[in-house]
């Protein structure tokens, strides 16, 4: 468990650490479909994809977004956590390896509580934004 | 549920009716490799089974065994089945479509009860047989 955030660790302009994860392959797509409960054979069966005009399968953009989450949670103990609003840029291809990065913009005052926005984003390696997003969370 | 087995249903030469499968598809076997734990890429990764000199995925053994499975359990409650032994003689590709179907070859005294040996066996629509085996059921 990482230790709560409080309000004197956390000022404007800090980073989260960076989550860089493995190359996107077709095993952890397969997985996920079951994990997940998506089955849209679009992110795992190749034939299907290319029917439907991609080049190959593609990730589930919730997986992707999971990442987001994770570095957060890696970050400050979900308890924290106020809100996450996630936006899909652009496909995660097989291959790509995403990083999961994020920066507090502002600090301030709501519900009775201290509270940090932080700007969320999860590009490849070749620095192409595939989700954009934000998170707020109390801070202790 | 299904009914239970008399010993009066059952007589050598009996078969049980065939079960047919919709042909194995990527999606299925990207199913299977979660629901069943086996993560073998061998069978969801295109890329892996070539470098592995296979022409493509192929499907999990497993998965043919619960198909023959589920043909026995559709003619005969769970509860009655006393040994299932399969061995597997041929790899099922994508696209065969596996249809199990079983005869009884033996009916015969055992442990105090009445019992009928099936033959059982998992073919593709080119009559190649995948599996082959037998299963010892009480009957009622």
């Amino acid at each position: 468990m990482n230790k709560s955030l409080s309000h004197a660790d956390v000022k404007v302009g800090d980073t989260l650490p960076a989550l860089t994860l493995p190359a996107i392959g077709r095993t952890t797509l397969a997985l996920y479909a079951g994990a997940s409960g998506d089955h849209n054979p679009i992110h795992i069966d190749i034939d299907f994809a290319r029917r439907s005009r991609m080049p190959d399968v593609f990730a589930h953009g919730m997986l992707s977004a999971a990442y987001v989450a994770r570095a957060l949670t890696d970050w400050a103990p979900q308890r924290q956590l106020r809100s996450l609003a996630l936006r899909f840029t652009g496909i995660t291809h097989l291959g790509h390896r995403p990083t999961c990065s994020g920066r507090v913009t502002e600090t301030f005052e709501a519900g009775g509580e201290r509270r940090a926005r932080v700007e969320l984003r999860c590009a490849n390696q070749y620095g192409e934004d595939k989700i954009v997003g934000e998170a707020v969370l109390a801070l202790d």
